[in-house]
């Protein structure tokens, strides 16, 4: 049996055939067409999985789920309440998919929860009973597996642990709440912390050399490779982003106490940097300093993860 | 079939025997001899065990449980790593009943956990699917039920809701973090935030007078009874509880989303003066306004809820 798995973004529509493994057997690409609206967008999900199943010469029948991981949040049906990229609000993708498709059961998740089923059938969380998937990029993403099994929660609302609040901030998430973990640990929010340090602090920093003086150049990996080199304000904005990251995943210790973390998205390519500061920061806040808790590891499958994790919804 | 319910507390040992419906069949009650050390405790659990089943005049073939509730933290098989108030750390708790009651399964679970169990089993979380639970008393308890089952984590360090950190706060948390629920939330940070605000405020305060103006006096109830009397200070130490409850509710909610969450705990009897300022505080912070979230009630059981708790982790 095979396994499609559809990785829907704001820019692109990845696919692929999967096998029970999570191995990718087959994968394709086209753009998103998003200003077709979501008809135009769902019926290009349509046509890639007609090509992967051509392509691959199998029938219908032998395709034994879909799954398509969304930038967005939806229900147990796969009714998408809000995808805000795609200008998405109450779209019925799960039921589409379904007409289309008939007998072959369609799972629609938020991405972050398909990358971390990814990595809980075939990365960094495999065999692991409770797992909880963070990803750092644009925003903080999140997913969580109890008992071997995806859970987002009674209403498929759970899992938004970008959401979380584990402070006070200088500015406001977009959500309109202040101190959401995604607004100290993103890449958005060190970008944002970065320049709001380089303007208060009047200081001759790497970060600017390297973006020949232009503020609006900076991105997260200019700030962590100046780190890496000793830069003050480099350094001063990643210990940030780590601080309010370790309370977040104490938090998450204190909750769900899994028997791992794993750290995806962008932030993630930085790796082992990372990871030791998230490991001795997260010393000073751990409830039972004696007691052993769950592992923090990086996520190890990078892009693919949203094309196995989808299909793997299905497993 | 019958279920021994072990309520045990720093000042008394609470045990019934309960119904598989969760009604208290008959109960008993003993002083906690905290003096005696571990071995003196647990004796006296083991008696208390004993004169209940020789007064209801049942064998132990059938009891098909007993289940302790502890004011600590334990594994799975009953060790229990930590409780302070009776100066415990590492007491093989399920495996000295285990050695007892030969045959009988033991479970041992924080006390704010078998709170949550007696709710879902008989009371205000019955038949829902996931639920959380928070005591708001000296410190702040929680429990957790994922798919109708107790869920403590991986390695029985979860549901610690209490020291999830919400903000930043004027003092630490016994635990050596600043911003614990637990230091915004339970009864000690109301008293100690409306002592500060007397102090700070130089204000005439209802509060005051109810203790005779020994401000050692101020309890909680005294400062709730203030606020619903409309006076200023009760009102902003009420208030400032209520912010951090629903961001951490909201947390919550984000987190597990659950299908209702549970006040329990001597700050609960304040009831739907509570309840009204935390459902209307907590609109505030739901990330999707017009999406449906669980619900937040009150606990029912009250005192009994250790030992119908403790029972029915056997159930």
């Amino acid at each position: 049996m095979y396994y499609i798995g559809i990785d829907l973004g704001g820019t692109g529509i990845k696919g692929g055939i999967v096998s029970e493994n999570g191995d990718i057997i087959l994968k394709k690409e086209t753009k998103t067409p998003v200003e077709k609206g979501y008809e135009g967008v769902i019926q290009s999900i349509i046509n890639l999985i007609h090509e992967l199943v051509s392509e691959k010469n199998i029938d219908t029948k032998d395709i034994k789920s879909i799954g398509v991981g969304i930038p967005g949040v939806a229900n147990k049906e796969g009714m998408v309440y809000y995808a805000h990229n795609l200008f998405w609000k109450d779209v019925p993708l799960g039921e589409m998919l379904r007409q289309e498709f008939k007998g072959i059961p369609v799972y629609v998740e938020n991405d972050a929860t398909v990358a971390c089923v990814a990595e809980y059938v075939c990365g960094a969380m495999k065999n692991k009973e409770n797992g909880v998937m963070l990803t750092l990029g644009t925003g903080v993403g999140g997913g969580i597996i109890i008992n071997g099994k995806v859970f987002s929660g009674s209403n498929g609302l759970g899992s938004e642990i970008g959401h979380m609040v584990v402070g006070e901030n200088f500015y406001n998430c977009n959500c309109g709440n202040n101190g959401c973990l995604e607004t100290f640990s993103s890449a958005t929010a060190i970008i944002k912390y970065a320049k709001k340090l380089i303007e208060d602090e009047n200081k001759d920093t790497l970060i600017m050399e390297k973006v020949q003086n232009d503020i609006n150049k900076i991105d997260a990996k200019v700030i962590i490779d100046s780190a890496k080199e000793g830069d003050y304000i480099g350094n001063k904005a990643v210990d940030r982003l780590v601080k309010y990251l370790a309370i977040g995943i104490t938090n998450i210790m204190n909750i769900i106490d899994p028997d791992v973390i794993c750290i995806g998205g962008g932030l993630s390519k930085s790796g082992d940097f990372l990871l030791n500061k998230i490991n001795k920061e997260i010393e000073k806040y751990l409830l039972f300093k004696d007691l052993k808790y769950g592992q923090i590891v990086i996520a190890t499958l990078g892009n693919d993860a949203g094309i196995i994790g989808s299909a793997m919804l299905g497993k």
